[in-house]
C-alpha cells in the first residue's frame, strides 16, 4: 500500500486517504440494485478509539469469505461524509498477518482498567470475607465461572458492554460498598461484599459473547436467566461444600442475588427485605448509570454536548457542560 | 347444658337457642368502653359449614386462658341478628373432652376429596412419568415434602385455602393436563405432569399453616419465595441423584417451574418459553379462578345471588343465575 | 420452461434452480436507483408450506399490471442465500392456466381440518343446547354469519390467521369446554357452548379478508368492534324470534360476548361476572396461546430450535426441546 | 316539643338545643359495650342544606321500626362537637303527618333547576335534531327512559350525584355543545345533540336509585353496563322504527355512546374514531369535573379553604381562592 | 422553462410536467448503489396545499451547496405514481429571484387567521384583565416572548405544528373559556385569561423552529421544559414589577401553569387544585384534540374516509361520516 | 406522686405501675358508649424512647383543655397488655413545671447528630464550592431558609421524618457525593455540592411542621411543590444577584432541582439529563431507602427480626439477620 499515514478511527478526516489496522465488527454482503445486480460489502471497521462504517464495492467470491465479523485487517481508504456521517470507501484491504504485529486486543473496546488486575482486586476481596461459609460460597461461584470473568461483559447493550465490562463493574461496585459500610456500620460488610460478586456471575453463561460482544442470549439464559442460576450455584456450592441450603447465611445470599433487581417486573422474583439487598440494588444501579453516561461522553467528538439517547436512562440523551 | 338441638353454623337462626360442638378459629380479648372497663371476649365459631362471631360477656381470667383460637369447644348460646348479620350471645362454653366424642378435622373446611385419595392419585401419577431423571426428580420434591401435602392449603386466602387444598388444587390440574395432552399431542406429557406436580411444591415452606388454615409467611417464604425454593429442590434433586444439573430435561423443570406465574409483576422471574410452559400456567389460573367461584358460591344462602367480592377475579363478584 | 423439479417453498435450497406453482401474496414495483431508475418488482411466493421474497428484475409495464397480490404463477427461478436468508431470483413467469390443474385453496395456509367439516359440529353442538331461547339465539346469529364461518380466520395476525381459522378456534374450544363441564358440573354447558359459538362470531364484519388473509379492518369493526357487533346481533336475534330483550337467559348472553376479553384495556366493557364468563375467557386464552405455538413450530426447519417472537405471548419466542 | 327554632342542618351550632325536619338518609341499630348491651341508634339526619350525624340512645324495639332510612322526621335534639365535628343527641322524634305541610323532595340534594324544565330542554333540543332517523331514534329512546329522567342521579357518588342529576348534566352538556358546534362547523350539530342525549340514558337501569340516592347497581347494570345496554337500545329503536341496524348513521350513534368513556379502562370498548366522538368525550369530561368542584365548593363552610379529596380529580383537593 | 401550467401541489396528476414555485422542506443527498456510486437529492418540495417528495438524480456539487431545506425554488418537472405515491423527477430547477415576485410565507402552512389580527386578540384579552397585578404579569411575558408569538407553532408534531400555531391555539381557547365562564359564573375570568395566555408562552424558547416548522428542542427546552421555564418568568416578573413573588396571586398563576399538562407523567409537577387549573387542562386539551382532527381532515383527499392515525388522540385514525 | 420509679417508654412492662415524664404527642376527646356517655382521653405519650397509647378515663372539661398535643407531661401511671399491645392507664397526671427541669427537646425524635454541626458542615460545604456564582445561589437559598433548616424534617413520614432531619440528609448525602466525585472524576464537585444542597431546600415551606413532626402540607406546598418552590428560588437569586438567569450555570442547578424526583410520575416536570443530575438522584434515592430501614431497625424490640411494612421501600418490611 502506498505511503499513507497510520489512522485510528477517531482521526479519519472527510476527503482524506489513509490507511491503518482495523478490527471488523460486523460484516454483510449486499446487491446493488443495477442490472445485473452486483455484490457489495458492508463493513464496520473499528478500532479501540470509535467504529466507522465502509463500503466495499464489486466484492469477489473470495472477499466474502475471507472478512466477516472479527477478521483483524489492514485497509487503504477514503474517508468521505455521506448524510453527515463520515463513511469509508475501501479501495485496498487484506488480512493482517504474523509480521504486522497487532493483536485483537489492542481493537476491542474494553474495561479502563487491565482485567487481571480487577480479577486480583474480585479475588483480594473475596478473601477478606470474614465467615467462612459465605467465602466459601463466593470462591466456590467464582472457580465456577472461572477465566470467563477476564473477558465477560456486563449487557448485550445496557452498561459495561464490552471486554471486561463485567468484572469492572463489580469492582467499582465494590468500591462503592466499601464506602457505604463505612459510612453506615449497621450493614453486614461480609454480606455487601459477597452480593456485590455474585449478583451477575452467571451472566457469562447467561449471554454468548466473544471479545465482549454479545452475539445472543443462550438458550439457559433465556429460560433461566442469570438471576435464578446464580441462585442455583449458591445451592450447589452449599450441597458441594457440605453446608446446610437451608441456614440464614445461604438464604441471604440467596435473597441479595434473588432480589436485586429490585421489581418483579425487572426480573427479581422477590424485592428486598434485607437492608444489605436495598444496599446492593442502589450501588447496582448508581454504577450501572454513571457508567452509562461516562462511557457515552467518550463516543461523542469534543464539540458536541448531547449523547445519543441512553436506554438504561429511560432513553434520554445526557448534555455535557461546557464549563 | 340444657336440652337443646345440636346445631350446624349454617342452620342457626335469629332468636332461636342451641347447642352445638364448634372450633375457635379466631379469638381476642377486648374491653368495654364502660368505667371501668371490662374484659370480654369475641371469638369466631366455626364447623364445616361456616363460621359466625360471638361474643363471651364478662369473661374471666380462666376463660382467656382456655378458649385460644384452634380449640374445640361446646357452646351454648343464642343467636340474634346484629347489623344484618347473625352474631351469637354465649350463655355456656367449655372445652370438649375425648367423651364428646369429636375431633378436630370434622370442623375445619377441607378438600371435597379424602387427602389420602388425592396423594395417591399424585403418586401413580408420578409413577406413570415415562422419562427416568424427571420422575426421579419429581419423587424426590415429593418425598422431600411429605406428609406436608396431606393438609397443606394452596394459598393464605386467594385460592384453594383449606385442608388439602394444595393436592387437591394438583389433581384438578392434573385432569385438565390429561385432557390437553390428548387435545395437542405435540405437548410433552411428562413434562405437563411433573410441571403440575412441582410447581407449588414448596408452598409448605413458604406459608406456616395449622389444619389448612395460614398465619404467616415464614421467613424462607418472604425472602426467597415459593417459586425459587422449588427450582432450588430441582438443582438439590439432580445434584443428589447424579444428574447433570445443566441438562435439558432438568432446565426444562426449572423453567417450568420458574415461569408458571407467567409475569414479572407475579414473580416469575423468567416468562413461559417453551409450549408446555404457556400450558402450565393455563392449567394452573384455569382451575384456580373456577374453584374460587365454586367455593365462594358454597359460602352465600340458597336465596343470594352474587357472591362477595373475590379478589383473585380483579375483585369482582359473581352472580349466580337463576335458570 | 425447462426440466427443472417442481418444488415446494419450503425445499428451496440455496444456489439451485427450480420451477412450481405459487400464490402471490404480496407485491410491490420498486424503482433501483441507478440512472435512470429502472422498474423491479417484488413479491411474495407462497404455498401450503411457507413464502419467500422474490425479485423480479426489469419488470415491464405487462408485468406490473398482471401479477399483483392474490394471483397463482407458475415461476422457474434461482434461489440464493441473500443477508442469511433465501430470496428467489425469477427468470421466467406467468400466470396459471385451467390446464395447470391448480386451485388456489391449494396454496393458502388453512385449518388442519375440512371447513365443512368443522361448520358440522359447530351446527350439531348448536342442536345440542338444551335450553330452546338460547339455541334459537345461536342459530339466528350462525345463520347471520352463515358462510363465511367457511372461510373466516380468528385474526388479522395474532391467532389463526387463516383460512377456516375462526371455526377451528370455535370447534377446538367446544372440546375443552365439553371437558370442563364434565369435571366441573356446576358449569352451565348450554351457556359455555353458546358462549363459545358467539363470542367471535362478528369478526368475519370486523375485518376484511380473503382466503383467509385480512387486509384491514372495516369501518364497521373501528367503529363498533366485533364484541358489541355480537352484543347487537343478540339483541336482534331476540327482537326478531319475540323474546324479552331483557330476559336473564339474553343478559346472560350478552354477558358472555361483552365480557370475554375479561379487561377492560383488552376490549371488553365489563367483566366476566358469571362463572360460564370466566371459564369462557379462559378456554379462549387457553385455545389461542397454544395455537400460536403450534402454528409456530410447524413454520420453522426442523434443526432450529427457537421461534420468532410471538405478539401474543408477550414477545416471547419459544424453545423447541430436543427430547 | 318545647319551643325552639326551626333550625336547618347548615346552622346547627355546638351546645345548642333546636327543633327541625330533617330526612333520615341513613340508620343501623348498633348495642353500646355495657353488660348487658343496649340498643341505640345512628342516624343520618339531612335537608336540602346538608347532613349530620346523629344518636338516638336507648332506641326501643318500636323505634328499630318506625326510623329506617327515607323516613321524614321532626327531631328535638342538642348538638354537640364531637372529634372536631357536629353530631346531634336526639332528644325527641317522631315521624312527620300531614299536618306538618312539608314533602319529601324539599329534603333531598337536587340539581338547582326544575327537573321538568330540564327535560323540557332536553326534549326540545331532541325536536330541533333535523336528520329524521337521528332524531326518531333519540326520541325511542328518550320515550323509553320516560319518567326516570325526571330524577336520576348521573352516577352512584362520581359527579352529579343528586336528584335530577342526570338531566342536569345533559343540559349542561347541550350548551358547551351548541357553543362548540358554532365554533367548529365541520362538527355535526345532529350528532353532537344525540351524543350528549343518548350517552348515559342507561344510566337509569344501571343503577338503582330513589330520590337522586343510588343504593347499589342493579344485576343488568353489572353484567352489561350503561354503555352497552344504550347501544341496545339503539339497535332495538333501529329495527322497530324499520331502519337498517348497519346504516352509517345508526353506525355514528353506536359508536358515539359506545366511545364516549374514552379508554377501555374506563369501560369504552371502542375508542373516539369520529371528530364528534372526541367532542362528545371531552364535553363531558369538563361538565362533570367542574360540577365536582362547583359542589364541592358548595358543601364547605364560608371560612374554609379546601374541599374535601375529590374522587373524580385524581382524588386531589381543590382550593378556594381568597380573592 | 418551457411553456406549462403552474401548478400547486395538491393539483398534480400522474403522467403530466409542470412548473411552479416551491418551497423546500427536507433535503439531502444520497448515492446510488452503482458503481461507482452518483450523487442525487431527495428534496420535499412543498407550498400551501401539501408536500410532495421529488428526486434530483445526478446532483452537482453546486446543486448540493444551492438547495437545502428552506430555500425557495422554481422547478419544472414530471410527476410519476411510485407505490401508490406521487414522485416528482425534477427536470430543471433553479432558485427563485425578486422577479419571481414570491414571497416564503405563501409557501407555509399557517394558522387560518392573521397571526397579527391573533395577536391584537391576545393584547385586547390581556387589557381586559381587571386585576393589575395579574394583567401586568402577563403582560410582562407577553413582551418577553415578544414578536416570536407571531410565528412560532404550539408543537413539534403534536397539534398546530405550523406557523402561528401557538397564537391560533391560545386564541381559540379563549372563546371557549370566555363560554365557560358565561356558563359557570364561579370560575374567575381574569385567571382563565391569564391561564390560557401564559400556559405555553415558553414553548417559543423551548423549541427551535423557523416559519413554524420545529426542527429541534433546545438545550433549554430539554433542561428545564415550557412549564417550568414559564413559571420562572412569572415569578422574574413579580420581581422586576415590585410584586410579592408569594401573594395569593402569583400563587394563583404559577399553579395554572405547572399544573395544566394534568399528570405528573405528562410533565406537570403538580396536579390542577384550583377550579381554575382544572378548567385550564380542559379547555387546553379539548381545544388540541380538535384542531388536530379539523387539520388532518385538511390533508387528506375528498375521496377518503380515514386520516392518518394522530398520534395525540392515542394513535387512533379519525373516520369522516359520509352524510 | 407516689415514689415510683421514672420511667422510659421502652421499659414500660406489663403490670407495672411508673412514673415518667412524656411528651403528649396525640389527643383526642372521646365518649364511652354507655348511656349517658362519658368523657375521657386517648393520649399518645412519648418520649425520645418510642411512644405508647394512653387512656385518660373520667376526663373532666379543665383536663380536655391542659392536655393538648405537644404538651409535656408527668404521668403516673399502670401499663397493661391490650390486645397484645401495651397500654397506659394512667393515674394522675399533670403539666410540667419549671422545677421539673425537662426540657420539650428531650422528648423528641431527633436526627443522631447534633443540628447545629450539621448546619456547620452544609455551610462549609458551601464555602468549599469553588464557582462564585453557583456557591452564591446556594448562598442565597441557605439564607433565605435560615433557622428552618436546624428543625426541619425531611419529609411528613416517608423517610427522616423527625427534627433536623432534612439537614441530617443533606450531609449525609454529601459525604456520599464526595465519595462519587473522587471516585469519578469527571462529575463536576461544585454541581453534586449545590444539587444536594438546594434539591430539598423548599421543603420546610411545602410543609407546616413543629419539633420535626409535619402536621400538614401547606397551601404553597399543595400548589406549587417543593420542587418548583426551589427552582423560583433560583431564578430570584440570580435576578437579586445581578446574574443572568439564562446562563448555563444557572440552568444547570435548575435541572439538578427539577429532576431529581426522576420521573414525571414521582414530581419531576424533567428527567434527568446532566451526569450530575443523575448522580444526585441517586445519591438522594440511596440515603433516603438505607435510612428507613435504620430508622426501622431502632424501633423493633431487641427479639424481633421483622420491621413493620416501610412505605417508602414498596411496602416491604426489612428483616434483621441473626448473624
Amino acid at each position: 500500500m502506498k505511503d499513507l499515514v497510520m489512522t485510528n478511527v477517531r482521526d479519519l478526516r472527510d476527503g482524506e486517504e489513509f490507511v491503518g489496522f482495523y478490527l471488523i465488527k460486523e460484516s454483510e454482503v449486499k446487491q446493488t440494485n443495477t442490472t445485473p445486480p452486483k455484490d457489495f460489502m458492508n463493513l464496520t471497521l473499528s478500532d479501540s478509539t470509535g467504529a466507522v462504517a465502509a463500503k466495499l464495492w464489486d466484492a469477489s467470491e473470495s472477499d466474502k469469505v475471507s472478512y466477516p465479523a472479527m477478521t483483524l485487517v489492514k485497509v487503504q481508504g477514503a474517508a468521505q461524509l455521506y448524510r453527515d456521517k463520515l463513511q469509508v470507501k475501501i479501495v485496498r484491504i487484506r488480512k493482517t498477518t504474523e509480521a504486522d504485529g497487532v493483536s485483537l486486543t489492542e481493537f476491542i473496546r474494553s474495561a479502563p482498567v487491565e482485567p487481571s488486575e480487577l480479577l486480583a482486586t474480585v479475588q483480594a476481596t473475596t478473601d477478606s470475607i470474614t465467615d467462612n461459609d459465605i467465602r466459601a460460597v463466593v470462591q466456590y461461584c467464582l472457580d465456577k465461572i472461572g477465566d470467563r470473568l477476564l473477558h465477560a461483559p456486563a449487557a448485550k447493550s445496557h452498561h459495561h458492554a464490552y471486554y471486561a465490562g463485567l468484572v469492572y463493574h463489580i469492582v467499582r461496585m465494590l468500591e462503592i460498598g466499601a464506602f457505604l459500610c463505612k459510612q453506615r456500620p449497621f450493614l453486614n460488610a461480609d454480606l455487601i461484599k459477597a452480593g456485590i460478586i455474585l449478583h451477575d456471575i452467571a451472566k457469562p453463561v447467561e449471554m454468548v459473547s466473544e471479545l465482549g460482544i454479545v452475539s445472543d442470549y443462550s438458550t439457559q439464559g433465556k429460560l433461566i436467566g442469570h438471576i435464578s442460576q446464580a441462585s442455583l450455584w449458591i445451592t450447589e456450592a452449599a450441597l458441594q461444600l457440605g453446608m446446610n441450603p437451608d441456614s440464614e447465611r445461604i438464604m441471604a445470599l440467596q435473597h441479595l442475588v434473588l432480589s436485586h433487581h429490585n421489581l418483579g417486573e425487572w426480573g427479581s422474583p422477590v424485592q428486598p427485605q434485607l437492608a444489605e439487598a436495598v444496599a446492593l440494588h442502589h450501588i447496582d444501579s448508581m454504577d450501572a448509570k454513571l457508567q452509562m453516561i461516562e462511557d457515552a461522553f467518550a463516543t461523542i467528538p469534543d464539540d458536541e454536548s448531547w449523547t445519543a439517547p441512553i436506554r438504561g436512562l429511560e432513553n434520554k440523551a445526557i448534555y455535557r457542560l461546557n464549563f
